[in-house]
């Protein structure tokens, strides 16, 4: 991939329309999607595309020099990416929410520090969090403390500036998040991941050898640290997942159109001259993409709820974050049920020819449905029940 | 039914919250829908509780003396009353759009009249329109005109005060609509209304006998006749449904919510205390409710559509007016399918026991079969379709 | 309704083609299915025709004065009597296997009474088992017993010449089985089942008051008491339900398919002259009727599967058992899914007209959803499921 | 690939237990199956394994030196295969239906002839048939013809020792069948077949260049042209792609259990001890796995019944046809729906980490998902339905 930006191309008017930009992003990067998804490897093209069209500090507040985004603003250009390249919309979707995670889980200083950093330097976050791999630990040293282990699925942590890891301390049956520069001595990225989706994130596993970290990486205490803002991520996340969803399962519906008014063949009992008029088809088109209005109305709805609890900030009661979690979880899993059917339903919209490797159409589905694996569409659902039978908000973590 | 409002005790406060109004008279309805339904017959009292609470004039716009309620409130109310009765809900729906034809089919003076006289007398609008049903004609009588024939499928209007009419006329393809007040002789209502679901509308035949028509009782020409607002009834027509739709399920899940809650036992391999924990009634309640918060979401981002282009008025571009029909129709379509499984899902929440007639919770799934079979769902999806494929608007049509 | 059947008509050649006989008595009960489920009441007029028919003694060895059929042959009279009226078939299927119970939960002696009785005098059986009910009780008194209590779900027992009834005991966590003849003193039935659907199963509770049990109609030991044989009636039990099932989805399938083609009018934009030639009709049909011949294929299957595991009688090993248990499970719960599918879809195919109550067509999806809800789905699929992964079989009950 | 089979090892024993022999070339098969796919290219191997296990000349009858299976044993076979390497299994199923092609589009003598060349010489027939595909043109050269022109679609044709050819001729709007050595001068395979799935069958396109074509060597006339016989490959070939679909998703499911049970984590909130105690893991197993046995009793009934079909021959009347074709046309959509499924929810059994391509389990998704556009769902299910409603037999054509 040639990325044709110029380095200092930095656009200045950004306040105006983050969609149009990432739009043009996203065209950039569809000239290539094909083949860097097929060559898996690091991202770097990727995220110097971001950084150049000046998208990183899209939510950092403007008062530290960031571009003052909303959530629903910057979930509208994570959708505009994915519809396109979705690793990108993954690993840009992941570094919105951990470029806020200081506000979330540091305390005040924090949260200003790396907020100035992130749009003064035009930093790019990742994390080595994975709750559910527990082999990276934290111990003292001296003053200081080291990290040491592996942690796995560390979704672009390679291309990083700023990693927020996540290790077990002893005595401490939570992990405490810190934040490292990516280019601290010890860590070492292993280049395992080898997925049959979303390839191009880098997200293999990390090795920590006696890696060093100072006291001030070291998130927290938040203001409130048993509010519920200090569990806020978790729902921002499972924001970040659906609009990577409904990203990926707009674009393929946009490329089946593409494709069946142009190449697709009207079936030999049809009775129409064109593919297009065919009667079922038409009706596929419909119920698909019916379906997909309803995953994204239903998540804008949630992205609006989630940004009002978003700004109660420390203020945020419980209950407030329930209603955002359930909103925002209720719409994850309709992304997830549109989007599995779309990308394997859109080929009976285009036809037997259009499996040929040289259009490279399955890697919506390969994509989608690597992604919604990140966790179990039957439990979210369990959740949601959960609420409404009994009133019973989720139990905060990174995936509710 | 004894309906307990007092005649003359119409709520002075109505501007403030229709939807609190709505759900009083609701509450109200809730405590006889039951035997009402059982007995079908003819709904004078349903009517009377709408009229007492003062909300039939609810979109008549405030300088006419009316409510002035959006679109998006109005169909609030519909969804509110639809809860708990959803004949009830349909006779209102159709309502408010029939108190509105005169703005979209008729001159600025009939709508002007019509209004007033709505607000004034507070007016009951009902319909012998049903366009399929070719048998009603209207032929020239000196200076006025006589209709005779049948006309199937007139909701409500043998208690109406106002029945809206559709008439063939001789060299004329379309039908010629007319306002004719209830009494006016040679009208009759054939009580041949005897349906499964949407008992308690009276959606019967009636036989015109030589029925008078005045000139001025004729609709139209509206300002502009070929402008897309003249065909704007099709559009509310569908979100009416959607509303209704969108009640009866929302009723549903309600009812089985408090059932599960208090009388579902647990099954005897489930290993959990009470039916409330059952892993797979948490699941299912979660998979409906999310099903069915996507379609609300999407009929009011629809009915916000719609909204906007009726304030167009005859400004309104056949463009605009086809990007509202479609919005309004995928909500009709995914209240339709959720609607379906709800109301027959509900049963597997509630366990055997539930079947029994004292509860009468088979209502929910007749009424929205009845209703769904409206126009085939099937067509809806391909106008979707063609939309989508082909960015080609539906037709306009008293279903589209 | 009037049966014309003579009283002494009993068929001689019963032999040769039980699914004749079978339709025929169908044929009989369709006439006046409508009205006689609308009243509900109690199916004498149901039994006397199976009897007059000859078809009680179906499963009675011929040894013993029997027909002889086999599982499957009498599964297919069930069927095809289910798919005209399914109070009678249900009443018909558990008769069917209360009347072999002798033999899998009694000593070889009561089977072999229980059979010449039913032979001799054209026995019909019903049951007060359901163990989910547990207020009946059974207590020694002298050398007799004395059952008294409730049950509820009594299907058919309030017509019936024997009943087998299930009692607690002091000291004993399963129940004991017995049977009564109906007339023994202190039965009462309540009649108390007004139900959604089945509703001429009389399916109701009775009051036991000091019930006079005798020690010989206290079913059992059976020779082999921890053997897989003296709990098949939980498999049989199965198989009746799944054909009852599938003769509703049947039946229903037929109706609409002599309503399409006679009454259905094409849709306006369908541009066909029959809606019999609309392409989604078409569609639907062949997708419904597609899924149908899927579990009507996988349960016949499954029956010849499960008359095979019969036929061991007392050797029949926990492992076959097994196996004939989980391909009845699968073939109830395909029979579930298609069904329900079916009887509510059906009016899609019909159009909004056959919504009148003339028609009646709202008894297959009221009679399917009572039918289904005897046990969960859910938990089918999870014994389904611990097969497939786990390879363990079911936990031996009445319902599985 | 290295098969270990011995050049000269072919069984004697065939007659008893192709399903054995079948199983023992799929477990050789499965061993190199995951780096054949990925490598794509031409499927010397796989030919040869067949070849070498005798299972070649399954279906040529025994009085002609072959095997003389049926083809429900044939087709046995065929869902072995595709269990374990679905690209050899759609080889193998279309050179079981080409080998008999002669029988049936052939004279007599035509039949015989191929036959006995199969078994003599343990030939691999393949096609050139695709009739979507009409640039392959055949003319009069003098007393014998020459083939020119392009065919796509060619599945196997490159690995073949006979090719069946359909060209088109001047004045005849059917296309001409005609048997080619795969050694005839002027083929040329242009290596062009690199799908997303079924990737190791070689379906790319073969150009013709003045190809010879003998009087003998083109099929036909059949004994009865018009009558129903004459076209029954439609039939075979539907089943023929169906039990190539059911072995694919079998041992999408056998897979997705191995997986489950070794290596699946419980989720965080499942509160169970193992994956496979997991409530919704079990379900989703039952339900899967319910759908495929109902997808395989349809399959197995209907094969039954083209056996049937097959054997009356030249008897065979258009409604038998009809018949036999409706009920593998309803075997092969519920294949093609339970196998979307299952391939793609098969993640969901397993997991996030169940993504890596280590393992390869995207491929039972990408071969069935290719395999399944040969033709589309909707218009099976279309000719189903009107098979259903009006009584029509589809079309005869390779497709139905």
């Amino acid at each position: 991939m040639t990325v044709t930006f110029e380095r200092n191309a930095i656009k200045p008017a950004l306040g105006k329309d983050y969609t149009a930009i990432a739009a043009e992003v996203a065209q950039t990067l569809a000239q290539t999607v094909q083949s860097r998804e097929a060559q898996a490897g690091v991202p770097v093209d990727e995220i110097q595309c971001l950084r150049q069209a000046g998208l990183l500090p899209l939510i950092v507040p403007q008062e530290y020099g960031g571009l003052g985004a909303t959530w629903p603003q910057a979930m509208a250009a994570v959708k505009t990416l994915a519809e396109r390249d979705s690793s990108a919309a993954q690993l840009y979707s992941y570094h919105l929410l951990l470029s806020a995670t200081p506000q979330v889980s540091g305390h005040p200083a924090q949260a200003e520090r790396y907020y100035r950093e992130t749009a003064a330097d035009q930093l790019f976050w990742a994390n080595a969090i994975n709750v559910r791999d527990l082999r990276l630990t934290l111990e003292p040293d001296g003053s200081q403390f080291r990290a040491s282990g592996i942690k796995s699925f560390c979704t672009g942590a390679v291309v990083a500036d700023r990693i927020i890891c996540a290790a077990m301390q002893a005595g401490n049956s939570l992990p405490v998040l810190f934040v490292l520069p990516s280019d601290r001595p010890g860590l070492t990225y292993n280049h395992d991941w080898d997925a049959l989706g979303q390839r191009r994130t880098a997200s293999g596993s990390f090795t920590f050898e006696q890696v060093q970290v100072l006291p001030e990486e070291i998130l927290g205490p938040p203001t409130r640290p048993e509010g519920a803002f200090a569990t806020f991520l978790g729902v921002i996340g499972m924001a970040a997942l659906t609009y990577t969803l409904l990203g990926i399962a707009t674009g393929a519906l946009q490329t089946a159109q593409g494709y069946t008014r142009s190449q697709t063949r009207p079936w030999l009992t049809a009775g129409v001259d064109h593919a297009s008029q065919d009667p079922y088809i038409l009706r596929r088109y419909g119920d698909l993409w019916g379906q997909l209005q309803g995953a994204i109305a239903t998540a804008d709805q949630a992205t609006a709820q989630m940004q009002q609890a978003w700004e109660q900030g420390d203020n945020l009661t419980h209950s407030q974050r329930g209603e955002a979690a359930i909103a925002v979880a209720t719409a994850k899993t309709l992304a997830t049920q549109v989007g599995l059917t779309i990308t394997s339903d859109m080929f009976e919209l285009m036809g037997a020819r259009a499996t040929a490797n040289i259009y490279g159409f399955d890697r919506y589905w390969r994509n989608l449905r690597t992604l919604t694996l990140h966790d179990p569409t039957d439990y979210k659902l369990r959740d949601l029940g959960d609420w409404v039978l009994n009133g019973q908000p989720p139990i905060a973590s990174p995936y509710a």
